[in-house]
């Protein structure tokens, strides 16, 4: 199969790009001695997770999920060491309980003390993280607050350790910026577990990470795994903060042209607002490429800078770049899309269709979405 | 089955507000004796579909759709008059022909005149309309171009007439705004329409048509049939804009609060950028509701103006209404968010839990996503 087979818009992943992505963060990694808990929130894959699994450079085998339905499907394949990273509700507990009954072993997350009062008096409690905030400033408490010691001891024989997670790494632009903030989500996770160990609470597990910290920081010490997700796939964003090289997007998402005006050097794909996501995210970035950037059909940046600058539900309105000498785009022309934002753009998909480097479909992979 | 029984976030649709946007819709389109051929991409659901065929007051039976996902699988469920509603290509007739061999009665759409010859050159050609730009600039060829009769000559047998969508007037904000684009789609069509005619082409369909347009339209002389969708559920954008009573948006999230700043009068919900879509059209509008408005278990507007200021990918951080007098929010308390944009948000889940304005869960109705 070829990837002139595929209905359009279609989502394909280069196994090549992603299986260099994956080694280069295993190797960031895996110089600090930490444990590399990759986050599949991105890939939601389990022949992803697989890939990440066998390469050799970083400890692995256990994975961080942004839903449940994550965590139900790879513990169904086999992953046991699974950290929900979303704080929990006390009515969630029920489906952990019924997965770890199933013999997976997945861990929560809290930063409240009348959830962690729930998780201890709950007939079978998960294992549990409080979470702190090292300066995201969406979830957590502060790491050296009363709340930590308070939920530590509420948590009892539950409590697992500390997670935080520096998400305001990607309001960084430079090296120097990201060093910093994964700095101050070492310090603050650091911090926290040091407090608790102090108190004589047990605190095996301390969890930090975002893609850019955890590929740039200097050191990390006192800390026992990091959680990186869309490193392995990359996207605009993070070529322009520097997580990926930008040919190492290994996402794009396969599209038709539809529509085309010479005269006003614009072209319709199909490929809009469903098939990309309305993440605007490099528009806070040096360069802005609208809904997403337009490559050829194996991926190559031919076309300069043609952007997707409006998308409706199924239409992508591109703008040629008018400095480049570009071909025609006859109707039915296939193109690629690179997306801004990998996670949001594949969640979109159900199946990735896996190329490497060349047109040639060589495997299909399932997605687990939803809720 | 209870509101409360669901996992979160979930797709929740309110059936009596869903039925009085189909009958405030048929209406405003029968008094003009025009088909109402509603369009599909919003709702995805052949439940959907058949409260609008029940409604007496326009005539109906056809659909627009906007994937030929949608296409298969409104006519596996016996819709036989599908209009694909979005620019066909000629590797795609191939699809359409497999649908219209088993019984489908699949139209598809074009403005180019390579494809129109692609098209009568296929064994088993698609009746086919001729798409014309009466304003949005996005597809179409302008209605008294010469394009409108070379690409009718050369569909031949295929051409069944002109299609043309007022996309623009989401741009629109006053009634006076709307009567005017509605009237530039309808002067549009009808004369693309009538040059088809006067050269002694076919033309049995003229098909015009957003939800705005359709809604506020002041007359329809010449046109066949309109195709508004968002109409059915409403959203936030749509009532800032005048389509729909703020009280009548029939879909919301369901969701759980997993964080709580009350210093900040921030919580957290487990609707975030996959549940809701980073759709931000309200940006434009007279109020910003940020990625949605938070209303309660009910659907009520209980809690002012607090809105999902920002959104990641499962965690969406409500910035509280700092005028108003709120209840505490423990973690798990159910919430229910109101989106921008309800084709997008309903895009990323597979089934809605039907309600009646209470939190009962009366049907579970799925949808056609994907490609």
């Amino acid at each position: 199969m070829r990837l002139s087979d595929l209905p359009t818009p279609a989502l394909v992943l280069d196994r090549a790009i992603l299986l260099r992505n994956i080694d280069a963060m295993a190797q960031a990694v895996g110089r600090h001695g930490v444990a590399l808990r990759p986050h599949m929130k991105t890939a939601k894959s389990i022949d992803v997770a697989r890939l990440i699994f066998a390469n050799p450079h970083a400890k692995t085998g256990a994975i961080a999920v942004s839903t449940l339905a994550e965590a139900e499907y790879f513990a169904g394949h086999g992953v046991a060491d699974i950290l929900y990273a979303v704080g929990i509700t006390p009515r969630k507990l029920e489906q952990v309980a019924k997965l770890n009954a199933a013999n997976a072993r997945v861990i929560t997350v809290t930063d409240d003390l009348e959830t962690a009062s729930a998780i201890s008096a709950h007939p079978r409690p998960p294992r549990t993280l409080i979470e702190v905030d090292c300066g995201e400033h969406r979830g957590g408490v502060a790491p050296d607050s009363p709340a930590v010691l308070e939920i530590g001891i509420r948590l009892g024989s539950s409590l697992a350790g500390i997670m935080t997670h520096a998400g305001h790494s990607y309001a960084g632009r430079t090296l120097a910026d990201m060093q910093a903030i994964a700095e101050a989500e070492r310090a603050g996770a650091a911090l926290a577990a040091k407090r608790l160990m102090d108190a004589g609470l047990p605190c095996p597990i301390v969890s930090v990470g975002s893609s850019p910290t955890a590929l740039h920081a200097e050191r990390l010490e006192d800390i026992t795994e990091t959680r990186p997700g869309v490193y392995m796939f990359g996207d605009l964003f993070q070529a322009e903060i520097g997580t990926i090289r930008p040919e190492d997007m290994a996402v794009t998402v396969l599209a038709s042209v539809i529509g085309r005006r010479p005269a006003e050097r614009r072209i319709v794909v199909d490929a809009g607002a469903l098939a990309l996501s309305k993440d605007r995210s490099t528009e806070a970035t040096a360069q802005d490429y609208g809904f997403g950037l337009m490559l050829d059909l194996l991926g190559r940046r031919s076309f300069g800078t043609s952007i997707i600058r409006r998308a409706n539900q199924e239409h992508g309105v591109v703008e040629l770049d008018p400095t480049a000498d570009l071909p025609e785009f006859p109707i039915g022309d296939l193109v690629r899309i690179a997306p801004n934002h990998a996670c949001l753009t594949s969640a979109a998909h159900d199946r990735y269709f896996v190329v490497e480097g060349s047109d040639e479909v060589v495997a299909i992979w399932p997605r687990v979405n939803g809720w």
